[in-house]
């Protein structure tokens, strides 16, 4: 592995690098898997692992990793030796008219914690690496941290490489046209098996460390969470024409099941939320021969966000509605062992307090958990809880704090202490459905 | 004028032409404004044209007229004499996923009646055109009978050509990439001056005629016909992490505008569709932070039609929603010495009955009638009352039929008893709002 003296880049000149990216009239961004933005953030990536001296691996599905191992030997050396790898790093993608901070938070935080670790002379036992997965959002093919379910076979290759974009460009055709090898795409079990740990630093999606005045959490657990598809039936018919006992219109079902999944979120304390919709024919003068909706449905509780969809499907198939699910992910707890340590390690430092929190949002991290490699999440406060929207925001003394918080907990794991052999998991992750 | 010797084509031969032009994988039509489509449609009326040694000319606006006139002298010459001429036609555009028979119906029955009429021997006292008016379904650029409201002043030209279609195109470049003259684009009093009556052949979108037994009717008015735009504001947020107390989700008015449009229909015996839908930023994990939604409204009475929309507008308003009339006609009542003397022809026929029928579609006869242009309309059976949809049709027969009564019709307003001088209106048309 490279040793090249490294040229220590702020945190700032690299947020400064990415801030271009992507940026629509919105002031939001629009950073979509494999296009063209997608392409320069990848060469960003790769160039400041070039800056540091990191040995860039992309594996099978796409996923660039930076590793720092001074050694002895290699780093697959260093894992059949017993010294599995830590990671941390998060995602470049964006949501359509996304915030600049979700993803490209934890990526530049991870590169600057190198640095810090550098500037206070560690040297890690066991490798580390930063990392960045492709796709996290899936805005594009619409399945959401499609780079780390390939990687751990928990999105079916074949599936993913037939998901279609909006243009009905499909995967692999995408993956060819940015140079990928589309017959390697698949899980990748040896990148996999170098991780001994992941930990993944992330804006928060909501208010709760504005309200705990801490800059800075621990995360518990993911929420259950997944995406229902209604489609209701109707019949193409002129919108002057047609008397009303005569239509079959599929708006109307779609509009009690939007009035209906706030209803009964609120009532089985969840959340659920209608985002996206597709009409067909789409003409102001004719009469909807088929209304799509996507149902996201998340919640503290798992069997109340069951009963919740369990309701909306019935309600959907009175008005003709075919109910698919998209996705389902139970309830993921992170490796209490791993999120104690960093809860320990943040406690015994006299700047930042490190609350413990729950999210309702998926990440790569809860893939990871998933898979069974033990994994957590730090939090950096959002004064707005804003998220998914040009607002999202975490003021630069949070973000600061982020990599000092997060380079305090990578000191720990990679130090002498021992790494990886403690903080195997003591909570098996439960399976995907 | 050429008197050239005609080719006649069967009603059957010119549909199977026209068959396959903008057929899309549902059954249904794509034939929008300025399309290549478009091209061979219009190209198609020419050769027809041709055919029958019509003199071709296009207006102003984009719209074809196909004159026959053996003098003595030119059309305009007839017109300065008092000989004002008689034009039957419509339209050869489609709405998304339309039928085949709105708009074509009309012109190849139209053409039909040329070749029926000179078969008779009618030879006209005064000049007989057929028309094909340009965007009539307003599908590309958002507004219906574009053709003829540039072509009589009241839609204006230059908003005409600022109008953009979903790949942000203008109608200005359209009209330039199909060759036309963007300049000399707009109200074309000139050829208005030379239509001393206007009767339009349409299928029926209704199932009145089933119901009557009958296979041609003449229309008495067009329902009072509006669309309005409303437009939800939200805030995007994650569909996740948002706690329902802190959203602004944009689409529950929404859909409280999509049921109460139905409700409020029923109650005061109008009718009211929202068929098309926009959300902004549109992710299934993203709430809305704008939706809008377009209502189309219509009713017999019209008192009862701007009521209805008031309410509304009131109902949205509650939501925040910014309403915009994008359009607004109030009822078309067709010339009712011209539609009296087309009945007339028709029960003197004992193989047609000629009930009258009322309309909720907005048509280009109704555009030319507010513009003071004598202007009436036959309407033939559709079995199933559907239209806009690939399941619109009408039976051969009914369309034979369809072409029998529009050539007993013309034989009449072009034969010696005079024409023009006896359709002057006695019902003058009511202005646009």
């Amino acid at each position: 592995m490279s040793t090249a003296a490294p040229t220590p880049r702020t945190f700032d000149a690299m947020w400064a690098d990415l801030e271009p990216v992507g940026l629509v009239a919105s002031g939001g961004y629009r950073r979509f898997a494999w296009t063209a933005e997608d392409h320069v953030l990848r060469e960003w990536f790769a160039q400041e692992a070039r800056r540091r001296g990191l040995d860039l691996t992309t594996d099978r599905v796409g996923n660039q990793w930076a590793w720092w191992w001074d050694g002895p030997g290699t780093v697959d050396e260093a894992v059949a030796a017993g010294r599995k790898g830590v990671v941390i790093g998060s995602h470049l993608d964006s949501v359509p008219d996304g915030g600049a901070f979700d993803g490209p938070l934890g990526v530049v935080s991870s590169f600057a914690v190198v640095d810090r670790l550098r500037a206070l002379g560690v040297r890690p036992e066991v490798p580390l690496a930063v990392a960045n997965f492709v796709d996290e959002e899936g805005a594009r093919f619409g399945i959401a941290c499609a780079g780390s379910r390939v990687l751990t076979g928990q999105l079916d290759r074949d599936r993913a490489l037939g998901l279609a974009d909006a243009d009905g460009t499909t995967m692999a055709e995408a993956l060819r046209a940015a140079g990928r090898d589309v017959d390697a795409y698949g899980p990748d079990p040896e990148t996999l098996g170098r991780v001994g740990a992941f930990v993944e630093l992330h804006v928060e999606q909501g208010r709760a460390l504005v309200d705990l005045g801490a800059p800075v959490a621990v995360a518990s657990d993911i929420w259950p969470h997944g995406r229902w598809r209604f489609d209701f039936p109707g019949e193409a018919n002129h919108a002057g024409t047609t008397r009303l006992e005569d239509r079959r219109d599929a708006m109307l079902g779609y509009a009690d099941l939007v009035l209906g999944a706030r209803h009964v979120a609120t009532r089985r304390g969840c959340v659920a939320t209608v985002g996206k919709v597709l009409v067909e024919p789409g003409g102001v003068n004719a009469i909807p021969s088929r209304v799509t909706g996507w149902l996201d449905a998340r919640g503290a509780d798992e069997e109340e966000v069951v009963a919740m969809v369990e309701e909306l499907t019935a309600r959907g198939q009175e008005h003709g509605a075919t109910v698919t699910r998209e996705s389902w992910t139970p309830t993921t707890r992170f490796d209490r062992g791993l999120s104690e340590r960093l809860r320990r390690v943040l406690d015994s430092d006299e700047e930042v307090s490190a609350p413990v929190l729950g999210t309702g949002a998926g990440h790569d991290a809860g893939i990871l958990a998933t898979a069974g490699v033990p994994s957590a999440m730090l939090f950096v406060r959002n004064p707005t809880g804003v998220s998914h929207s040009p607002e999202e925001h975490a003021e630069r003394d949070d973000c600061h704090a982020g990599v000092e918080a997060l380079a305090a907990c990578v000191a720990d794991l990679v130090g002498p202490a021992g790494a990886t052999s403690q903080v195997t998991s003591d909570d098996a992750p439960r399976e995907q459905a």
